[in-house]
């Protein structure tokens, strides 16, 4: 009892110890062994053979094998050998630093972090600085409780490690600080839904079960442990029998990134927290360990392993993910992620069947289709004005037989079904995923759990602290500072600008590829190869696509840098701020980029070319480009196809996978410098160190994004592409696998963080829905001839059917109108003099009075075409509200067991409750505030003990 | 202390003791005194004197004047005396009952309920059954531990009051159950914004500041109390000095609300809570009381009489509301409805104010406008058709002149301006009120607070019971049943068929005025007398909006109880969900009455009739109506102006003031039953028998509902009527103070509920001002000659003015082509021969080749407007995205604030656990699980003192 005392003092005195006694790598162990971990600790002493200590269990536990490893980090440290001397005296200087605690730091201090590259002996200062404030956050982190060990001598060069272990003790406090809701001793019955429901669910559990993963924790478990948030006042509610397993190792991380993020160093005039720690290189890196390898003859059980073999492989693609223990291990942020993931690529299922299914029906649709047997048929023998000024001839329709075929593919009644279909998906999906989330938060105690405020982050403080240095100067009255408007207008400027630039960078590139496009096309058509000739098409669009797609890619690349750069210039105050921000900008930056191209070929393409006789031309001389028969849908399908394909294809094999190989790859040759044998040199490593050389975790935003670009194309123009929710179907199976091994093998185990929901991204994907409605209704009316043939049939058709469509849609030309110099060269081409040509538009004939003037059919289909927009758009979006508001975002059995968990609490907490009023309360009424007095006198009694 | 333990042992066995010993009036009295209230009730005894014990706390007390009753409960009693003797023989029956408690109970308990009309005998045996019950839910309380006093001999003859009192225990235990939030004893100082922001907030403030109602809280606080959960383990963070007015008098009775609904009536088959108590009449009401009287010489000062001079007053009615008082006194739900009607009618004022610079702008322009010249030149000598087939003859187009340019008031360019502001305004309106929802829940102590689910409603469990009983005669398996779609069909398709029923039932109506019209004007039109024939327009429209108006306050009304009555069939579960389900229904109902008439004006009148020798005929007599020239605008303003007005004017007045005074007298007379003095009367009552009188409260429903029709008045059809925001704001100025006199002096005083936000009603709201975007959208582009103005001026005027608009909108007719017996029987009524006239439309002349067809120009302006819609809706629904988007939901400021609290909050416990390791944790480390065992130490310890 005395001497626990007495090692507690020891703790808490621990700063004026002078710091020579400690021995080089272990911080005042002895003061800590004192405090005796009994229970937990000798439980685990047991089930350890002492070679097992060094052996398997490398690096996760103190070097006295009984202490958890919860977090790491590391810093850098002198490689010579003379630098062991030069630390010594670094040591000297933080003790007669400690002693003149209190007083100004010198006033150079701040000033150090902006001059990086300063010569050798401001360097060695600069070092001096990183060092005592080591020691002094370390010496605050004891303060707090935890407990240190360090780790110099490793097979590492010039990195030192701080192991962290957070005892039981603070573990507890921070746990009902963040008042975690944990299991309690509690448990009851899940009743199932009874008779004919509970076989059902029992015969779709037994169907489904092949697709789960091999884990425990997915058998249906018949009883509940009730949760509470824990406090220790309240720790006969749960079941602490083993203590040392009562916080996963993801909890006991977390609590202690919590006391981290808590802990400052105030000494220098600049108050630093650990990121401003991490930012300004005084540690290098801060980290929680893994649970152990994923692979090797000699690993033993872990949850990363198990997460490795039923989740992060190839093989059990066709499987559910095993959400729960992502979640235990990862934390639930990223367990949400993988569920959205999951949710989306499991909703694209069905989207995809109905998407194939239409496309089918095109398929089989289009020998009866009449417009395009009408086109096909060489005994209409149809004229058209020449495509392109002088070199190119009249030509005859039914050569565009085969593209007004394939155009009946994509555009068919079909095709409108299905972008009312995806628009409900999208309402559907989005509250299936809102009744998952709610379900998950229920299953990972998270209901009642609110995100807090971040800190401020260390950029924005240090920001602060100029701006009052700069102000102290000229008023001294010293206040906390923010930044104001006035302080960020430059940086806003310059972020409206920038965004702006790249927008008109993104429009310029399109307006080059169309030129290229023009221009290729004129150049080539010139030619006087036949074969050339008649390839033109085929090779412009295809190459034009492909430079559209690797200026796509290439762009993402940067817009992604640009966008983190403005950000980084806007200096926001958290890290919440910090990412919305960040994530805002890059998706409109990466949205702009995929979709420009397509919404131009959807939208604009052949609609500003002008009719014959005065057509649009750009610089002068390049015609507006026209779209083949059959409409542009065509052409926007394959632009579709190959911008989704390639950017999948491409970024997902090559960047996702290769570049992270490569990056550790350098990381490996970087710090070994040579000439070691890797897969030796690997297995001695401690795995602090072998974390270490794990690539960061950098956050979910460029896995969402990816998703979110995904979405747009599977939601946006899905009128036009079918096809796409099965490409990423396809896309996804990898994607969730990639992402896996990513997560599991490649990076740093990331900080467990908890949300409730996935934050930003929800809102983003409601807007693109929403959009995509809007977007869907134009495509329909003004892209596709969905609309005119409508109109035809039932305004204009003198039999109902759609006989003489292909008639109505087409204008007359007569050739002696052309402009001087762009009649073709060779009228004769088709063999037979032409004096009228047809052309694609409503505009009266030559013969009407007002010639080639707008015709009444143009504003009857225009109106039609609007209305139609208006119709689809409102409809579309009211049955999506209907499906928003009919499917309770709480699922019933949630609510239910919600409720019933309240209750039994209640009951739990009242029998409780009468039970003490027969003993406690009838000594609490004798006198006033005896609950106090009586807490006071247990501690007397137990000082007596 | 052993007296202490005998008291709560009697009260735990009270049940068994013979329930003979108790005395008439007072329940175990004797028992509850012993226990013994010391600090709280002692400083109460010291002030008060003898006589004002009596005097003027008349009720607010127990008969001691010490224990304040905090809650009601009233049940109907025998008048007779010879019930008194009836009375203690069902005494003798309870007893015996209890002691073969535990057995079944006689199997035509719960039958009875359903029988309430039946002959004497069984009538006793219901008022024996409604004793038991009584008596048991009332020891089921004592055993929670409140405390009862009964009072059968009031002023009240045939009401029986038990009054409840909650001893401070119990109020601990149920604030730390329901998690309430209390302030701390911690404080800490508010800061303002510095230098000119606290200057500027300083002018405002004074500014303002006799628009503050006159109360100590609205004063600005310096400090702040921090707030926690209310827990009895950190009873030390509390300021306890004053437990009596520690939790005021709407906590207390809250608190008390908590434990009676979760009490239950277990010994008949059927388990009943409170609400089924009051359902099946075991008890009449129960409520909390008043704080005292609002007027009178000898009223003391208390928060109602506070709230009645500085709230419920019209002649403050130019002031903020005192919304923490009101909060106070009446619970977070009712504040928040303040609040909101507070927002609203302030947001109102730049509304109406931009709404009467839209109107002032249209009358000054009137005299600019070129098309209202044109109508109104007498050179232009425009001969038009008739408006009516045979009576009606040609007529000049000068005479329909003040209409022309009274149209022009409503239908200007400033009106599209001012529909896009309303829209705006309406998102605009959200926001703040989302902020300011945010900023009282801060305020009010909220955040945290998660709305729970309500208990099953009593008809709901009796349902379910039905429905078990039915199934224990089949099967022998007693389970928990609830009630399944099949159960509830015929409810939802008796729903389903009623809506749709009572929706067709308006539509007729709706019908039924046009068919009105028509025939009316047509008579009138016939009669030989000029004036009549005259003033057939005027008499018509206003005979027509007065009967629409009469029709929809009596269907209003009827909707009213059908939408209850048929929710009552639907038997939801919960409160809430009962409450949603008759929200929805009675909204779209209401809605739907309110302006179906007015979208038939605004969308369909005029457009069905046909053109001159082709009308459409209804019954085959009657010619569809048309508007007057200058649109249908004209008449939608005149038809939406005597709605609302009359509306407004006639529920607010007549219904609301005078309905609840009749009601009031009704009871009166009903209870007294003749002859008293009664103001005399009223003076000698107890408080609990002064509120038993008064109307109870049912809910804010009716009050939200009349708002967001009002809300539906200034949004949907601002258009046509810029005034609607004036006339509402004018309604409301009224409006808030009368719901505040009703609240304060004629209802009883509601339980104080809990509520983050409006609920349901937010989610109209908005769905409102989406229907507003759209319908704005129609209105301007259709109803209005916006469009058409625009397109001659940009399309076919020669000048690019005005000028010839008024010829472009007519179309011309050959009389010769009237149909058989249309023709007008005076061709010569104008003077001179008439071979064509006009008519307002877009169709080809006679003379073209195909004569009367829809010409090019209609297909024209018809794109335009539906241009006009789709880029005006998707703009609007843009910019209120944006306004939602770029407004933050929480101010600033609060979240600052929340912040800084959570972190204060986290140093606070910092402290005290660095003070509390030294002592505890260094005893709690030695032995495992030694909390608990030291906490049986402290009892131990405390026992023996």
């Amino acid at each position: 009892m005395l001497g626990t005392q007495t090692a507690i003092m020891n703790n808490e005195q621990y700063p004026s110890v002078p710091t020579k006694e400690k021995h080089m790598n272990i911080i005042s162990i002895k003061a800590i062994e004192d405090i005796g971990y009994d229970l937990q600790d000798s439980i685990l002493l047991k089930s350890l053979a002492p070679e097992e200590n060094t052996q398997c269990r490398r690096g996760l536990y103190f070097q006295d094998g009984k202490r958890r490893v919860d977090y790491i980090l590391t810093y850098h440290i002198k490689k010579t050998s003379s630098s062991r001397r030069h630390t010594s005296r670094l040591r000297d200087n933080a003790f007669t630093r400690t002693l003149r605690r209190g007083r100004a730091p010198p006033p150079h201090a701040p000033k150090d972090d902006a001059e990086a590259a300063s010569p050798d002996h401001s360097m060695d200062h600069h070092d001096d600085d990183k060092c005592l404030r080591r020691e002094e956050f370390e010496s605050n982190l004891m303060e707090m409780g935890l407990e240190l060990e360090r780790d110099e001598e490793t097979k590492t060069p010039g990195v030192g490690f701080v192991k962290i272990h957070a005892p039981w003790s603070v573990l507890c406090r921070e746990a009902e600080f963040m008042k975690l809701k944990m299991p309690t001793k509690k448990v009851y019955e899940v009743k199932n839904s009874s008779g004919v429901m509970e076989k059902i669910n029992a015969f779709i559990s037994k169907l489904t079960d092949p697709l789960h993963p091999n884990l425990e924790e997915n058998r249906i478990q018949k009883v509940k442990h009730l949760s509470y948030p824990f406090s220790r006042e309240k720790q006969h509610l749960f079941d602490l029998s083993d203590k040392d397993s009562f916080f996963d190792s993801k909890t006991r991380s977390s609590l202690v990134f919590e006391v981290l993020k808590r802990t400052k160093c105030t000494k220098a005039k600049f108050s630093m927290g650990i990121t401003s720690l991490l930012g300004s290189g005084v540690y290098l890196a801060a980290y929680p360990l893994h649970d152990g390898d994923v692979g090797g003859e000699n690993a033993e059980p872990n949850d990363r392993k198990l997460l490795y073999e039923e989740w992060a492989s190839y093989s059990v693609f066709y499987k559910y993910q095993p959400i729960g223990l992502i979640r235990k291990y990862f934390g639930e942020k990223i367990g949400l992620y993988f569920a959205w993931l999951g949710i989306y690529t499991q909703m694209l299922i069905p989207a995809s069947l109905v998407g194939v299914i239409v496309f089918l029906y095109g398929c089989v649709t289009v020998d009866d289709d009449i417009p395009s047997m009408e086109i096909c048929d060489e005994r209409k023998n149809i004229t058209m004005c020449p495509l392109c000024d002088r070199v190119c001839s009249y030509w005859n329709l039914s050569t565009a037989c085969g593209t007004g075929r394939a155009s009946h593919l994509f555009d068919n009644p079909a095709t409108v079904f299905f972008s009312i279909f995806m628009s409900l998906w999208a309402a559907f999906f989005m509250e299936h995923w809102k009744r998952r989330q709610m379900r998950l938060n229920y299953e990972w105690d998270l209901t009642g759990f609110e995100d807090e405020e971040d800190h401020p982050r260390a950029e924005y403080e240090f920001r602060v602290m100029q701006k009052s240095l700069k102000k102290d100067h000229k008023s001294q009255k010293p206040e906390k500072e923010k930044l104001t408007c006035k302080d960020r207008f430059p940086a806003y400027m310059t972020n409206l600008i920038m965004m702006l630039l790249m927008i008109g960078v993104t429009f310029a590139i399109v307006f080059g590829v169309i030129l290229y496009r023009i221009s290729t096309k004129a150049a080539l058509a010139m030619s006087s190869n036949p074969m050339t000739r008649s390839n033109v098409r085929l090779t412009v669009k295809t190459t034009a696509a492909i430079i559209n797609l690797v200026v796509i890619l290439i762009l993402d690349e940067v817009y992604g840098a640009v966008a983190r750069w403005l950000t980084v210039l806007e200096v926001p105050k958290t890290d919440k701020s910090f990412e919305e921000r960040l994530i805002f900008k890059t998706f409109i930056l990466k949205f702009v980029n995929a979709f420009t191209p397509i919404i131009y070929i959807a939208f604009f393409r052949g609609r500003l070319g002008g009719r014959p006789g005065s057509y649009l031309y750009v610089f002068e001389s390049y015609r507006m480009e026209e779209c083949a028969h059959g409409g542009c849908l065509m052409e926007l399908c394959i632009q579709l196809s190959i911008t989704m394909l390639g950017k999948q294809l491409i970024q997902n094999n090559l960047f996702e996978i290769g570049v992270p190989k490569l990056k550790k790859l350098i990381r490996y040759i970087k710090s070994k410098r040579g000439s070691f044998q890797e897969e030796e040199y690997e297995k001695k490593l401690q795995r602090y160190e072998t974390d270490y050389f794990l690539e960061p975790f950098v956050g979910l935003t460029p896995e969402y994004m990816e998703m979110i670009i995904q979405f747009g194309f599977v939601t946006l123009f899905v009128a036009s592409f079918p096809l796409a929710p099965l490409f990423a179907l396809l896309n996804n199976i990898i994607e969730i696998r990639l992402d896996a091994k990513k997560f599991v093998a490649e990076l740093r185990r990331p900080d467990a963080a908890r949300a409730k929901d996935i934050g930003i991204w929800y809102n983003i994907l409601r807007g693109v829905a929403k959009v995509a409605v809007i977007v869907n209704a134009f495509v329909i009316s003004f892209t596709s001839d969905f609309i005119p043939r409508l109109v035809y049939q039932y305004m204009y058709s003198p039999d109902g059917s759609m006989h003489g469509f292909l008639n109505h849609t087409l204008s007359y030309f007569n050739v002696s109108h052309f402009q001087n110099g762009t009649a073709p060269l060779e009228p004769f081409h088709l063999g037979f003099h032409v004096d009228i040509c047809r052309y694609k538009d409503y505009r009266e004939p030559p013969w009407s009075p007002t010639p080639y003037e707008i015709s009444k059919e143009f504003w009857a289909v225009l109106a039609a075409r609007l209305a139609f927009v208006i119709v689809f758009q409102n409809v579309v979006m009211l049955m999506s509200d209907i499906v928003d508001w009919i499917i309770p975002d709480i699922p019933k059995d949630i609510s239910l067991q919600i409720h019933k968990e309240k209750i039994l609490m209640m009951d739990l907490f009242m029998k409780e409750e009468q039970g003490k009023t027969r003993t406690e309360d009838s000594c609490k009424e004798t006198s006033p505030s005896s609950l106090t007095r009586s807490r006071s006198v247990s501690h007397t009694t137990c000082k007596n003990y």
